[in-house]
């Protein structure tokens, strides 16, 4: 007989009453029925339910066993009492009458427990993570994870994409968040960096003459910790592709991520229709690059409806360059108690307040109300009405100024009203790429032009559109949103030298800062370079959507914690100063 | 149309002649055949011949293309003459009319011709990996690459494992080697780690209740770099499984590399007969613990035929403690000119020389020559031969003294004689499994007891063993050589603390030593550890083997050279102050 087991802890049938097994695993639960033990014995597998009386040889060795012991059992397989049979587990037509027992690995007094259903504060669970992950959910979690990667990458083989691993100790490569850095030993004073991206790798391979490549690739930022994003390292899919379209990329990725969202969604229902927005469409419908499409409401202009109107705040506002007037309309949101309610929300968000009108039934028919309608008059509320396609029992909500000073609170708005009156389905993943990001950005206080996003896109129009207004130019560059969060990021790249610099001329960069910053990359473009294109995936959130979860960390093995921190390995910590010496380092002295 | 391609330059058959086509990709080679000019345009799929005429509209553009210059060309198949057919690639029956041009990238003065088999210094090819890459032999060395690490990631999904990704960015896990520390932002002056290998991590994982591990992990080791080693990353696939044996994780690895060797050897024979040697006698039978057995050679224990005999050398070594004499059998190597041309070898490697005897027909039958014959007679030589099982035309080499001192040239002179007498089969993969390791070794010099190997493994016997002689003690611990080189290492794991504190202390490390150096790990054993192991492969190592290479550089995408500095991205470069400032390191001036 096997030393630990002849079965799994899922495996027992009633095929195998009479059978003489051995299982090890866990004990889960023990329970004592007027002397009669009860153990719930637990593997990655399943849970067996063994049962020991007096009679038993070993009665009083498993009389000690106590909560997440690991333990292997010899015992008979008998069939349940009719009446007992669980029929929620696979064994639970049997129990198992314990005949000898082993204590594989006993265990001290449980600081969080694996039965039951009890929080833990996140210190806890960190720190005692292996603990942590015997809880179903957590096992559940994490199965999720492994199925989808390997998914992902069935899926990407499937479509002749092949995986190669870029370096993971190599050089700073500038993509707008701090590096790690990685002291060299034998170049003393010098360091290395870890990637934030395997951005220029995956470029230099398709210079290399791959076609399609692909990785899982892990990714290292040195960011203040949120709790959507793991502090220091996380997981891409990364791919890249020759001599393609954006297009081409959409019908590539589209139907990975589909896939994976049908596959692993839980019966939640996939939207096959992924509309191309672009981005100042989305800013002006919905308030945001990354909407959550579940929620119909649509912003809308409707500032011609509020110019040289009654409603005197408006009115004024709009007499500025810049300004306009948004609805949000709100479907069945037609009542003073929510409209005060939103209006509140806004305030709380910092904004002066939302103004509002809902319709409601009147004494003669339909009528507006809200101290917005009485300002602006009937045929402006009428005509209001009419743009939004509202009626009775509706409302809608108005933001005035510039866009940009109140378009991220007027998303959030959408949100809580989409939520408030369900209006957003919940069991549902609706995708939308964004496009035609632009490339610059004017910065609000110093007025100069810098990248809006990655700065290695290809400009639409290329070297000629870079003659224009910079503020103009838009890049073949892409986002997929989905549900409110941006999973799926993307560019056809900038692959002419030429261009190249000139579109970081337009940003301050000379020709030798861009040779000093990416000059690997630089220099290989200057050797029969491509067209080129790709995008990445985040693999910790499309998982944290399909495990529906709002925290990373519940979807990560081993995360840090929000300082960074490992409190279970205990990470970061003191270096030896022989280790120090090594790497030609010295540690300053806090300041205070 | 396609902006860029409506096939491969792999795609196109007699079946599309007559077709308009587009292609893109490089040109491979131009050859001018009286003032019509032949393309070979080669992508990532294969190679299409173009031709232009001065009929053609864009023969002037054609003219200026140059070698490695990307460009798209729309053109007309035509079936080529029969006597111009290639039947060595696929595009052989046709050729390309080119009617249209777009350079997509034109390409500077080449560093290194990718057309032709011209060798290039290491340096110029790392810097220019993306020209080095597009030459054949490295496209098919990655392709290799990722084919294996795909097919290994499906036989371990297929045998029911999951892969969970461990955390790259963690504390120091001393494993032998140097750790790459990484200094952190947010608590200055304390370090992070790079993980020499996911141990600790995997022995996690069995204790939160997986199964069945497996990880294609980068490791990180900051080393001097070595050609069959990367200086500073390298991928090993680690697996670790719960409740099992030593057999149980043979068993399960086996088919998986057996099936990689079978599927990309080329045909080469893989062995499927996978003996298990213990360490001892590997280093007595083949003077190395990754022997190569596709060399028959077996060393031999010959002392007592030399005890008190005429050779007065190994005689009176012998009579010293630890002292044994050895014998290299080497049939087919009877000749002087052999035996003297080993002879020097072994002086080359530091030896006085070895001894030999060889047999060859003389005038009354067999006859046994060289010095050492004459000098213990001819009974201890027939003996001898006896033992060895030689005759005619065969020889037998002898070193004498402490097996440490003599073990590994022993080894080398084996590999050489097996070369040189082509007994070893090159076209074969020989495995072998080493096992029982010892668990300690004692220090030449101190004479202090430390660990031999890696300090997790289970000690055969647990804790009894350990009340014995240390250096008597064996583990459950054991590598996979092939072909000469360690493939994979693993071992059982010692999961019960009190038995892991033990072995410790016997190594001088007390109890605070280590719950300070693995307290995560030994704090998670006290909470119903599960027995587990597992094993690492290596899969550079792997990969080099298939590809039939020396140096692991030609199976990396992008490698660092052997002083670890990426020449194509510059790394490691000089920090930025402001970097040093946020890290609160300062780098301290070099001494002289």
């Amino acid at each position: 007989m096997h030393p630990y087991r002849t079965h799994s802890c899922a495996d027992l049938t009633k095929d195998n009453v009479g059978d003489t097994v051995r299982l090890s695993g866990w004990v889960h639960r023990v329970r004592d029925h007027g002397g009669v033990l009860f153990i719930d014995l637990r593997d990655h597998y399943g849970m067996t339910q063994l049962i020991c009386d007096p009679d038993s040889p070993v009665f009083a060795e498993v009389e000690k066993v106590r909560s997440e012991w690991c333990i292997r059992i010899d015992g008979e397989v008998k069939a349940r009492d009719e009446s007992l049979i669980n029929s929620k587990i696979p064994t639970g037509e049997i129990e198992v009458f314990v005949r000898d027992i082993e204590v594989l690995g006993r265990a001290e007094e449980l600081p969080l427990m694996v039965f039951g259903d009890q929080e833990y504060p996140e210190e806890t669970r960190l720190r005692h993570r292996y603990l942590d992950l015997r809880r179903e959910v957590m096992q559940r979690n994490m199965i999720l994870r492994s199925d989808v990667v390997a998914s992902i990458r069935k899926r990407m083989w499937d479509q002749n994409f092949r995986e190669f691993q870029t370096p993971i100790i190599t050089a700073s490569s500038p993509e707008g968040a701090r590096d790690f850095l990685v002291p060299s030993r034998l170049h003393p004073g010098k360091f290395y960096a870890l990637p934030q991206a395997p951005q220029q790798f995956k470029q230099l391979i398709m210079v290399s003459g791959f076609d399609k490549y692909f990785q899982i690739a892990p990714c290292f930022r040195d960011e203040d910790p949120r709790a959507d994003r793991s502090p220091t390292d996380f997981y891409q899919l990364d791919m890249e592709m020759s001599f393609v379209t954006q297009q081409d990329v959409f019908d590539t990725i589209q139907p990975v991520i589909a896939g994976i969202f049908e596959e692993f969604g839980g019966g939640r229902k996939v939207d096959t229709d992924w509309p191309q927005i672009s981005y100042r469409d989305a800013a002006l419908w919905y308030g945001t690059d990354k909407p959550d499409l579940r929620n119909p409401i649509k912003m809308q202009i409707v500032s011609d409806h509020f110019r040289g109107s009654g409603f005197a705040i408006f009115a004024k506002l709009l007499e500025q360059d810049g300004t306009e007037i948004r609805a949000i309309p709100a479907p069945g949101g037609g009542s003073r108690k929510f409209c005060d309610r939103m209006n509140s929300y806004a305030q709380s968000q910092g904004l002066p307040g939302m103004g509002y009108i809902f319709w409601r039934e009147g004494s003669d028919g339909m009528e507006a109300a809200g101290p917005l309608a009485k300002n602006i008059g009937p045929e402006r509320t009428e005509e209001i009405r009419q743009q939004l396609g509202l009626g009775v029992g509706d409302a809608a909500f108005f933001l005035g100024g510039k866009p940009s000073a109140f378009e991220a609170v007027a998303g959030r708005a959408r949100t809580v009203i989409g939520d408030e009156l369900n209006l957003t389905d919940k069991d549902r993943f609706a995708f939308a790429w964004i496009v035609d990001f632009p490339i610059y950005e004017k910065d609000a206080e110093t007025g100069a032009i810098d990248f809006e996003h990655n700065p290695f896109s290809m400009p639409q129009g290329g070297m000629e559109a870079l003659d224009g207004d910079p503020l103009d130019v838009l890049g073949f560059q892409y986002d997929l949103a989905c549900n409110g969060y941006e999973l799926v990021s993307g560019a056809i790249r900038n692959h002419r030298p030429e261009i190249m610099y000139r579109a970081f001329e337009i940003a301050g960069y000379g020709k030798e800062e861009v040779n000093k910053r990416f000059g690997g990359m630089v220099t290989a473009f200057q050797y029969g370079a491509p067209p080129h294109g790709g995008c990445a995936a985040g693999i910790d959130r499309i998982v944290m959507l399909l495990a529906d979860e709002d925290n990373i960390r519940e979807v990560i093995m081993f995360p840090m914690n929000q300082q960074a921190q490992d409190l279970m390995m205990d990470a970061p910590s003191d270096p030896l100063p022989e280790q120090l010496r090594e790497l030609s380092l010295r540690v300053l002295p806090k300041e205070d």
